[in-house]
């Protein structure tokens, strides 16, 4: 069960103008659930991208890399989950092309107006033709209103769907936005979620889309980690059909841009925060502020050093103000010439470190109050600056080793 | 249990001319045990450390490194366990002098000719009078026999106590070397181990010892990780009693130098292997070895990734050769221009990847065959130069979990 966040129903993501969803069962694994998604975008879509850093990256990402180096002119994109066609060599980027090919064809719209995105196992071989044999019965399974199915359809460990819509006006316009994302596990900056996609009707172009989806990506997925590993496959896709009866945006400074940046990166951060709650074995979900740092990278170094200590996560976990283990990961993360002696820091409303040791007022109750909260926030003071950064994550709980020990079986 | 690993019987530990060792009950935590450690060192000792480089350092090694910068003419070493008097400022600075100068004043030596160390739980204040007040015992009980009793004494989370001896001849001259370590968790270089301490009779010059410490300590402990997290206590010291018959040495390029430097790296990998064959919750004992890089650094950083994934080690916790997982920690730790074409790997005998995706070879059963196994050696080859670098860890259990979260009930 995911921490304090309720999964959304159907009808609560809305439809977007020029979006149609269709899911159908290619028994990638052997289980019994639709896991191919098929996304159509009408004629006039504009899409970008923001993908893994890993260097193995998996085919899906190499081709969608390419395939927007081309253009931002997408019409479709295709998923599945049970198989990431990740260390796959020459024969998964010929999987995935072939994918595209047939969607391609179905659709009447070249092959590299498609996008094709895998989640599942790393470097088993795709088995590209259960895949391309469902996509017929996704294509007529295509709906405005199949987000929630679509969502369905990409989990893996995921324990519920993750999505999300707004409305917002833009210009006197009301213009509509849904997202889905899918992950629990290996996630972690840059990029962190597995897969997100986020539609809107809104006409933006394609070039200030792409500024627009990597701002979004760093104040939303990019602050979420779960386990530090950064995926194969990690992708979060952001596109505009221009349906909206309004001219198009082209300009980053353009007025009617503001009040729609808020809106999506609110979405995110609502997506990214959801697949932290959603972490796999995950009992509390844990805000991690750095301020007073030189620099943000220096905030986030530390923010990431916390997130990610095995010792801080169980102590989490344990409901145990075991505190000093923060006080080793900041002093692990920190830069060589930190001052412990400036460092404070706080579980929720309780100062814990003062001048770089245990705060006069800190009593063991006071922490052991905050622990037992599912939801926690530690904000670090450096002392030193006025950056600051967030990161959230989650506990390390029996759950996740059993669910990574046990995975593929 | 650790795997693979018979610690030692009291009598494999050889006496060291010029060091008794003598423990004592100071009660640090509810328990019954002896938990203080006093050395003693005959005049003419030289020792060098090798500390922790986390930025909140525990108040003794602040003060190690203090003596030490006087001089290497060391006479006591004075331990804890169950406190680890870091993240306690000021207070914990002049607890650990006072505990020196507690030592000093019984064995007629100077204040900074002693060397303080505590392991334990961070940010509680050190129960210094306790820990004085049991001094005259463990002075009561010096004796040159006291090597297993004393690591008994500065043991936390391990299973077993953790030391070595060896006899080798420098020169005609036999001389010998006992060391004893303690660590379980929080485990990473550098320093990897909580603390080490090594001792030999041999006559070796305070400059040189600090070189040899230094240059044996990235030949063991630095290359041990459990779980990614570096102590803010972690020390090993090396200390030179000279008592063996023969003319110090001084010099690095001394020949009679190389036999003993050979013994010193031996046992310091033994016990650092041992360390993370004692992990928390450890069931195997993985080393990981990456060839073919740029330089060591980047096999290091390549070696460390993989050794840090929570999800390698949960694979390898559950036997499960859900081996894309290295391929991905692969992915993340390269650097951007590796060209993942050139890299294979192997998990012992068997190929697993080859030129970035799974070898034709390769079967599921023969990664299974290894697996199972509780001692794995995974081989990454970069296929990009000739340096390569190796790094010892464990895997990641639900027993990691259940030491962390209740360590401190």
């Amino acid at each position: 069960m995911p921490v304090r966040y309720t999964p959304p129903t159907p009808d609560q993501l809305l439809p977007v103008p020029g979006v149609m969803l269709g899911t159908a069962a290619a028994k990638v694994k052997n289980w019994e659930r639709d896991d191919v998604l098929l996304a159509a975008f009408e004629p006039g879509t504009a899409a970008a991208g923001v993908f893994t850093r890993n260097r193995f990256c998996a085919a899906p990402v190499i081709v969608c890399r390419r395939h927007l180096e081309r253009g931002t002119d997408i019409r479709a994109l295709v998923v599945n989950a049970g198989n990431a066609n990740a260390g796959t060599g020459a024969a998964g980027i010929a999987a995935a092309e072939t994918t595209c090919a047939a969607v391609a064809s179905m659709l009447g719209c070249g092959l590299q107006q498609v996008l094709p995105f895998s989640t599942g196992v790393i470097m088993e071989p795709l088995p590209v033709a259960k895949i391309v044999a469902a996509l017929p019965a996704a294509r007529a399974a295509l709906a405005a209103d199949g987000w929630f199915a679509a969502v369905s359809a990409i989990m893996t460990t995921d324990t519920v769907p993750k999505g999300a819509s707004r409305r917002v006006t833009v210009g006197d316009v009301p213009v509509t936005i849904t997202g889905i994302a899918k992950g629990a596990g290996m996630i972690h900056p840059d990029m962190a979620t597995m897969l997100s996609f986020i539609a809107t009707d809104a006409p933006i172009a394609g070039e200030l889309l792409a500024t627009l989806a990597r701002e979004i990506a760093d104040l939303s997925f990019n602050c979420a980690t779960i386990d530090g590993d950064t995926s194969t496959n990690d992708s979060f896709v952001l596109a505009a059909t221009g349906r909206a009866p309004m001219a198009p945006m082209t300009d980053a400074a353009d007025p009617r841009l503001a009040p729609l940046r808020a809106a999506l990166a609110a979405l995110a951060i609502e997506l990214a925060q959801a697949i932290v709650r959603d972490g796999e074995g995950a009992t509390k979900f844990i805000a991690l502020r750095v301020d007073g740092g030189r620099d943000a990278a220096e905030c986030r170094r530390i923010a990431l050093g916390i997130a990610h200590s095995p010792l801080v996560k169980t102590a989490f976990f344990a409901s145990d103000p075991n505190l000093g283990r923060i006080v080793c990961a900041i002093g692990n993360a920190a830069a060589p010439d930190l001052d412990p002696a400036r460092v404070s820091f706080w579980l929720d409303d309780v100062l814990v470190v003062e001048n770089g040791g245990r705060a006069a007022s800190y009593t063991e109750e006071a922490g052991q109050r905050v622990m037992q909260n599912d939801e926690i926030v530690v904000r670090v003071a450096l002392g030193r600056g006025d950056a600051s950064a967030t990161v959230w994550t989650c506990d390390l709980s029996h759950d996740y080793v059993s669910i990574n020990a046990d995975y593929r079986s």
